[in-house]
């Protein structure tokens, strides 16, 4: 890489999936380049055993030297989940506010890098120098989660505003509204590109504020005096998890957390300063066996009715520490992320099939979003005043809905850039311009895996899991084609294989036939040998029932016997 | 069976899946008995490879002799699906409405059954006898397909009104509004139980007429002078599909219907006489090319996103008769059903990077429910004023919600029952009870298999598409337990075989070294051989992958070479 004076700055969206600007974005001038954010996507429903999906970073590699520093805007997973696996390929810098970065050096810990990484904590308000040309102000914002920021990225063709994921909240829990003012001063002093949130850009109005939560809470202990609470919420909602534990406290009731991911951010919390529990409230999960009911609040992860959660577990009675019982009130303080709707549903109908009463969105007002809706996300527009805008944080449909409202609200159209991944938007003073693109993609992790789960793979995964396979192993003699055992077939997850005896006879005499004729035409040829059965094999059960199973030819050679 | 004068009649939900009294209902009065509907259910996320979910149909055969009919409610899938599998067992006389019957009988003959079943036509008000303990009144009603009714069902102990799947539309497009005057009468002549579907009974307020739709379809041609109309609905959706031929006709348009269960259920309206095209409007899609865009309307399936329909392979560039260019209108005239969410979402993506302008749910009202909402859902509990009351049709905590519903208008909490599939309410004229349950259950439909996929079958699938498999050969002589050849190791679904050919040769060395000790211990129990091979196979790859694939061992016995 040369650094040439262009006197350009980059702007690259990076990602494991389609919402550009969420997972990873690159900014680059001439010979320094500085990254925002670092997080994973989750897996489609087609990606099937996938367990995350990071990144690509070979343009990372790429400009590997000039890469001075990794900004976090907050310490959501789709924001920072990927820094393990970019941290053990490219070690630098990171920065974020000191939430953030509380959650990012657990996380580091898991995957014994905590020694190697340099973090450091920023201040709202505060700027950090990465290199000569990037000085980035973390700005405060309002979020689902405490501490987090909105970036202005002051480079030398001018100001860049990153918002991050916010809403606008006039009351929030610590009470530390987004700074407006800020956006307004830097708005004033003129604004080269704003990329702004767009995952409520689709619904008009306000979000409400995080406290008409705790509002409800407190009608649901109030209106609870003799049953045992529980709680499902998003672990990282930690104003969500303060105001469930002001209201226990309130109504003479102690909390418990479960689960690994609830427990760990709680304590990180608390240490830093962010969750404050009331004197004589939390206490541990085996201790609550001595309380009465109406003495006991437990909160748990599993608000998206994920298999392996807490919540999940107490539903289908297999948890090991809690078993619900006729009475209980269970909240499910979250709404289903779209593609967890069946999931949640079922988990609710679980729990009321076993007596418990579960409150839900729908029945009361027990969640709030943290992401602005259309009202918010012209407030923000109407302070930044940028010269060029790029929406971000979204699936094309609301980055395009996200980019007309922009128009609306008076940029010109020729001024606002719906990117794709990868692509590379060239900035000067006055000027913007996709001018290229980058390669990028989705790199899947499976369990220790990090990319050895291709396409493929997840092919083969989606045939398996429509007709199951059907493996035909044959012996035979390299030499003269002469079959010595077999053919034997084996199948999972095609029939049952007891009630469909015929079927498989059948079938091996489908393939006997086809090795007799082999043999007698003298075709040695295994890879033909090979397809034959496969081809004949297929035709022979697709006729029979409609249904296209793996087919396996396996033949083994004992030549040598 | 012997048939006791209980002077009892049992009620008994049936189906496919959980969702009570929608796919099928049995009515039992001592030595005879109907059924309402005969639907199937689609499958679950986790039910993998199945088509379809009908209902387990033991206790009809136990009854057989008893069963003097099917009544139909309405023409959809959920209720009249699982006709053909259910009359290929047990054939008996079915009864519906025009539309409902002609839907049937397409249906029947796809199966070659059209000439052993016998089915009637009923009008709206009439009543049929079926043995001489049952009569059913059609009662006509409102719904997302024309031609829809409510079954008063006279039976010895009293009137059972069953409300199918219903909405009040005061000015539905065929002029025919739900019989509301007939609920009314037949509630003043006393019900003993009322049946009422709970789709929307969660959601406040009343469903819109089916007529707000059309005046949008109006707003859209009147918007769009320039360019082609498409517009994705449900091919049921008869009076939908009517308005928009009505728009095209009075914006000068042509109309093309594509798609198999589009253009039959269009055929079959027409010719019944449920859907009037206005004159030289309809033409084939092959004609469309002769006329200009602004002069062409093409009517679709694929509003739920499902990989194979016209409008998803539209938009992905694959439909053999339709390209879509930028400028198109493409208007998804429907709801996303829960769990097609990201389906729906992905296809609004895709269209829109091709540069197509779509509407959806959210941009504009283009879709109002089939279903009443809670205030309809009032108004004919109103009317009807059972003594007993069960809600219908719908996960159980919309029918747990319903129970609350009706207890609010008045009906005695003990008087509401929320049954589970295969439960048997029994009533007389003035006591009812849940007094036992009958066997029921889930049978999948694969290609053309009948419940030859079960659990054990779906488990291994899940399996599969988790991590995918490897397969273990080995040629070994049963009497010395000697290895011929072999081990073999073949994967699939499980990782990229070319990088990681290290991992698979440690694989084989795992193998080889268990069959050595095998060997070396004269141990040739081969199902034991088979199991230590599995064990091992699968720790080890558990410890480097943190991965379960399945591991299937085989073993070739070459004795007789």
């Amino acid at each position: 890489m040369t650094a040439k004076k262009t006197g350009k700055l980059k702007v690259i969206p990076l990602g494991g999936l389609n919402e550009i600007g969420k997972n990873m974005t690159v900014f680059e001038y001439e010979d320094e380049a500085i990254i925002v954010d670092c997080g994973v996507a989750f897996p489609e429903d087609d990606m099937l055993g996938i367990d995350l999906v990071i990144p690509d970073f070979s343009y990372c590699h790429k400009i590997k030297s000039k890469i001075k520093g990794i900004a976090l805007t907050h310490g959501h997973e789709d924001h920072i989940g990927s820094l393990p696996y970019f941290l053990k390929e490219i070690n630098t810098p990171i920065f974020g506010t000191r939430l953030t970065i509380g959650l990012v050096e657990s996380k580091l810990k898991e995957h014994n890098l905590i020694n190697d990484v340099k973090s450091h904590c920023v201040n709202a308000g505060e700027t950090v120098h990465l290199g000569k040309h990037f000085k980035v102000e973390f700005i405060h914002t309002n979020h689902s989660i405490a501490d987090a920021a909105a970036l202005a990225i002051k480079t030398p063709v001018g100001t860049v505003i990153h918002s991050g994921d916010f809403k606008v909240d006039y009351t929030p829990i610590d009470g530390e509204m987004i700074d407006l003012q800020r956006f307004a001063q830097l708005g004033k002093e003129g604004v080269l590109l704003f990329m702004c949130e767009s995952t409520n850009v689709e619904i008009p109005g306000y979000t409400m504020s995080e406290k008409s939560v705790g509002k409800i809470f407190e009608q649901i202990f109030d209106d609870t005096p003799d049953s045992r609470i529980m709680v499902a919420t998003f672990s990282s909602n930690i104003h969500r998890i303060q105001q469930i534990m002001n209201s226990a406290y309130k109504h003479n009731r102690k909390v418990a957390v479960i689960g690994r991911s609830m427990s760990n951010v709680v304590k990180t919390a608390i240490e830093l300063g962010y969750l404050n529990p009331p004197p004589n409230t939390l206490v541990d999960i085996s201790e609550t066996k001595r309380y009465e009911d109406h003495r006991v609040v437990i909160i748990m992860t599993g608000s998206q009715g994920e298999t392996m959660s807490a919540l999940s577990r107490i539903a289908s009675g297999d948890h090991k520490l809690i078993e619900t019982k006729p009475g209980d009130k269970i909240v499910i303080s979250a709404s289903p992320i779209p593609g967890n709707e069946k999931a949640v549903y079922k988990l609710i109908n679980d729990l009321l099939k076993k007596g418990t009463d579960v409150i839900y969105e729908g029945l009361m007002d027990v969640h709030v979003s943290g992401h602005a809706k259309q009202e918010e996300i012209k407030l923000l527009h109407s302070l930044v005043k940028p010269k060029f805008f790029v929406p971000v944080h979204g699936e094309f449909k609301m980055l395009r809905t996200h980019a007309k409202l922009a128009e609306e609200l008076g940029i010109n159209k020729k001024n606002v850039f719906v990117l794709g991944l990868g692509d590379v938007l060239e900035l000067d003073k006055s000027h913007a311009k996709i001018t290229g693109s980058v390669p990028t993609g989705q790199i899947f992790v499976d369990g220790l895996g990090v990319g050895d789960v291709g396409n493929i793979v997840i092919r083969d995964r989606r045939h398996l899991s429509q007709d199951g396979l059907m493996i035909v192993v044959v012996a035979m003699e390299r030499e003269t084609g002469r079959v010595i055992t077999g053919p034997d077939i084996i199948s999972r997850g095609f029939v049952y294989v007891r009630e469909s005896e015929s079927l498989m006879d059948e079938a091996r005499a489908v393939v006997r036939d086809t090795l007799d004729m082999c043999e007698s035409r003298h075709i040695n040829e295994w890879t033909y040998i090979k397809s034959l059965i496969k081809d004949t094999l297929k035709d022979y059960i697709w006729k029979k029932t409609k249904r296209s199973p793996m087919i396996l030819p396996i033949i083994m050679d004992i030549c040598n016997y």
